[in-house]
């Protein structure tokens, strides 16, 4: 089997991950990486030998403005340019900071016939399609230029796609417990607060885009800490049905990339997950499912609430490499696109323990 | 006119504030506080030769098992027992730790036919009435034993009977972002997580006890930040009535112990009331109101939502200082109770200007 | 007596706080603020009508660039420009943002010999005197122009100041865990780390400006939290000689500046500060005084080693007032004039108690 | 070669990583870890088939109090009862709850002959040896019962020995800046304070000692950070000797285990590390050296100041690995034994790149 070749443009906190998902797949090929300057994160890499998830190799690609001296003082090993990468890849993962993806679309992708998925950071009009694995796997069949969801709304919707595809939804109100920095991030931060944003959040309105069907709208709180979203979701179901929270917990329980915790098993906050992904090996401590707590769901009235947890970092990889199977038509179905993605990254493996 | 004479048990967080709050009322004489150590509050007030708010003097009995020579050692002046205040007062304000209250009742409160309003902290079946202010003062008329609804509970109370008068709810749905420690704790904190509860949440089932047409629930969701907890509301009307955003405004707007405010007025998060509290001269940095954030009102089909600040330390003195005017029935409505306590506390003064 | 007629450009977290204390001396009046948007702090202004500390109203100017209409909207009333308060006053307490107090020099304070003391966010060069009220009160004598000492170095300067005078101090090297923001920000702050800064840190090489015989170098730390700074300080004496702990606890029990506490006490970290300061009824919940823990202080070979707290939005507040008596020769010594800003401020009445 | 077989007591956050340390190295076994409940750890163990580090299967035994069917509710496979895996073991690492130490040596190590190496939290008492792998190497040799250094002793003294080895230092002042919990714990916390500790800090006394020809004094403040501690060590020469900054770097930069860094490479404070042992693709995001800001070394007089970065949950495990080939004399010299510990777990090897 020919394998798909694929780049990725920007080695950030996605960036990276978006590597290292790319190696995991035995069916595609991880052509190289690009970047700008010699961050924290590639001279890890170089610290191994520039060896990457998978014992694969990760060949770094220099893009405009990037200083090349400044690579050789670091010794960081140099492949080419950005546009040689292009010019060897069937799909480019772009996870350049925001409003340069359009950048690379016009003077690259363009060109050399390179499909595209951004990330969320990237306007809606950069693409075709506005997608996400398990929402709309099927609209981003054959696209040239896919936008992956950002992590809470790909997070969320993993959930609210879960039920709608059970009860069928119509409405959603969601409370958005933001997590404000990564791990190790300086630029950005908040002490001893917590900060409202604007309603509605951009969230429920993305939301709306992949499931136009549903109504949803929410509130936004940012928080100081760096673990992880906590979302609480209340969803109203079509035509005046009620859902029990055991119809929710079955539905939650059977989806691959939903990992239904309690409380007593020791799952108390957003910083468990990050503890238990570190403490099975994962690497970097990352988790690909989204956390739900059992404890969480309750009944109101004919609506279900519960709460989820978003690994921000980690979260839109798996639909990330989804939306590359769309687009090369690799898998035909959401049902085929997604387990082929998950097969890889190990995905759902816990469920059947 | 003869002042009704008030004690109140237990000079900590809320304690004090009690202290403060009574001390306002010119129809209320403040006896004395009791306390069982010579915590850095009372140092504070020696500091201050025992004068508190309005000038008045603080006269500190102790509770039994006081170590008087503990006081002197600091220079702190004690007047009697707590016995001897129980003598003294017609209404005690019990903010005593969790359990002691209904010892004090017990000991004291029956043989001395003192009435007492006990805080949030101590079980429902020691008070013959749970009381609010503004949902239900009428039940506190003549009562012997009121028990305060909690911080959280006042506050949110506070936004949905406000609601509930104008439109008529029947459904409420809330996620609290509750602050975990108060400014100065070291006994309790969380540090970079999000800590979940068990839902339902205790104040849902609370407001169900104060407003029993009401059926509510929510999920608690612990944050690491110390000034004030932050409430998304989604309520649901009665028979099907849509609630519009400029309905609830309205509503909020008119109510004495609501602040509405705008994010680009500058307030941000719950750090900006009590920064503002603090600009305001206030004494403690502290705010009676709630602060409901105009910018988040949204409407979810037929429902409004919205999110509430609660300053937890400050909160629930207004009701508390109505559950005397209800229990001595100072006045008789509450529309007039609460009047009254707004009065001499300043509040919704700022709603005129 | 004529009262010295003082200004305060800038109404932030230090300008308010330096109208506040200029509005407490008997012997100079306020005759206006200044700034250039209505902030929280002047909405908070406007909702006491004007009204600031010690019952004054606080007459608004506004700065060049000021859109009038925004204060119009805000009803908050505007006594004139900032021209016309230079034209008004002695000398003005520039707190503007960091390089515009430099401007106002350039436009206003030249044209209309309005002398001027800066905070420490201006350069050195702006002033003719680097000031510190206990350290080198004489050079500010008759000045024109003054910049303060930044909060860590106000603070640092006085403990180190008292060691000097009692022992003579040659050598200290300083650790500063540093606050990163102040409660209410949002512009700036720091989420689970802790961030270094390039050593020695400029608040040793300030020290050294204004303590010429003294060897200052040091590293600071910053923290995520808001109510304080901690620096500790090693301190090593002239020739060799020894400073006990006993030296050093008496030099500082005899400073009014200075508050030395104990754990036992319940000063239990920076927050026991703030939360002291509030319970006092201190407006806005300040503290002039450092605070200095008996239990922090140790021998280390001759030299002593202490740990003190530095409130910083409060704690220049004082030295800036001693700098208005030094530039206007209210008082011709140290000890006269710190002595006046302390008794009007209420400084070092605990220390009689 | 016959290899050493090593048994883990406690497999908490210490304990983890002992199991995983001991499974790295070639010529020891790792016969089994034990514990008393079924954690998330040990959940997360299972769900890799009981699977760890380096491919080897972790074989659990069940301390005493165990309740045997909470472990089967999870679907955790047991070994053995604690006392068996004492039959099996040459030496166990003792990881155990403060106390349980003791009982455990009581118990079961004089009773089987086995060997012991402790953690910091057990009493000095209980040990014949206080052992650090490079400070006091040769005193373990043969020993029966030693007890390592706490993480932030441990880091303190590889750089304070490192200094001694090179220039022989007589006297350190500390500050330490503690980070207060580890990411996921709840059980501890602080929230927006600086808590101090009386002084002086029991690390400057546990290094005194392991190291006594050093006088030692330090103040320690807890911070709310999860991702290591940053110690200031203020470091004086024998015979008023000058330390260079160019000395230390020398020195520091020679060592194995600790990884000298700059600001501008990225490393801006103690989660820089972390996010960099995470990049690096370490188990757990751990990382075994120290870190030492190079731009934070000032000299001061003929003292050097500098500032080191503890990883809490790691930093112990190379020491106490150092531990077990002294206590068993698989290498006699400290030279032979740090070495080959360094080797087994990769620490040094980027000082070649």
């Amino acid at each position: 089997m020919k394998k798909i070749k694929v780049g990725v443009a920007g080695y950030g906190t996605i960036g990276q991950r978006l590597a290292d998902g790319v190696a995991m797949q035995e069916d595609m090929e991880l052509v190289g990486i690009a970047d700008l300057a010699p961050t924290l994160s590639l001279q890890a890499l170089r610290e191994k030998n520039m060896v990457g998830a998978n014992g694969i190799t990760y060949k770094l690609y220099l893009v405009d403005g990037a200083d090349k001296a400044a690579f050789a003082a670091k010794d960081i090993p140099v492949a080419g340019t950005f546009e040689e990468l292009c010019k060897e890849v069937d799909i480019m993962l772009d996870s350049a900071p925001g409003g340069v993806g359009a950048q690379n679309k016009a003077n690259y992708y363009d060109k050399y016939g390179v499909k595209a998925v951004f990330q969320g950071g990237e306007k809606n009009a950069v693409a075709d399609v506005f997608f996400h694995g398990y929402a709309n796997y099927e609209k981003g069949l054959g696209a040239d230029y896919l936008k992956l969801t950002s992590c809470n709304t790909t997070g969320l919707i993993r959930a609210v796609d879960c039920l709608d595809r059970k009860v069928g939804i119509e409405k959603v109100a969601i409370t958005i417990i933001r997590r404000v920095a990564d791990p190790g991030d300086y630029h950005r931060g908040l002490t001893n607060a917590l900060q409202m944003e604007k309603a509605p959040s951009h969230q429920a309105v993305d939301l709306m885009t992949i499931m136009p069907h549903v109504d949803a709208t929410g509130i936004l709180v940012h928080t100081p800490v760096t673990h992880g979203h906590i979302i609480t979701v209340l969803a109203t179901a079509k035509d005046g049905k009620k859902i029990t929270k055991e119809m929710a917990l079955e539905a939650f329980q059977a989806h691959p990339r939903i990992r239904v915790v309690t409380l007593e098993e020791g799952f108390k906050g957003n910083a468990s997950f990050f503890k238990y992904a570190r403490d099975l090996g994962n690497r970097r401590g990352d988790m690909y499912e989204i956390g739900l707590w059992a404890d969480s769901i309750v009944e109101s009235g004919n609506d279900i609430m519960f709460a989820i947890n978003i690994p921000q970092e980690s979260v839109t990889i798996p639909e990330t490499i989804d939306a590359i199977r769309a687009a090369m038509r690799m898998q035909e179905t959401r049902e085929e696109g997604t387990a082929a993605t998950n097969r890889y990254l190990g995905i759902g493996a816990f469920k059947k323990a």
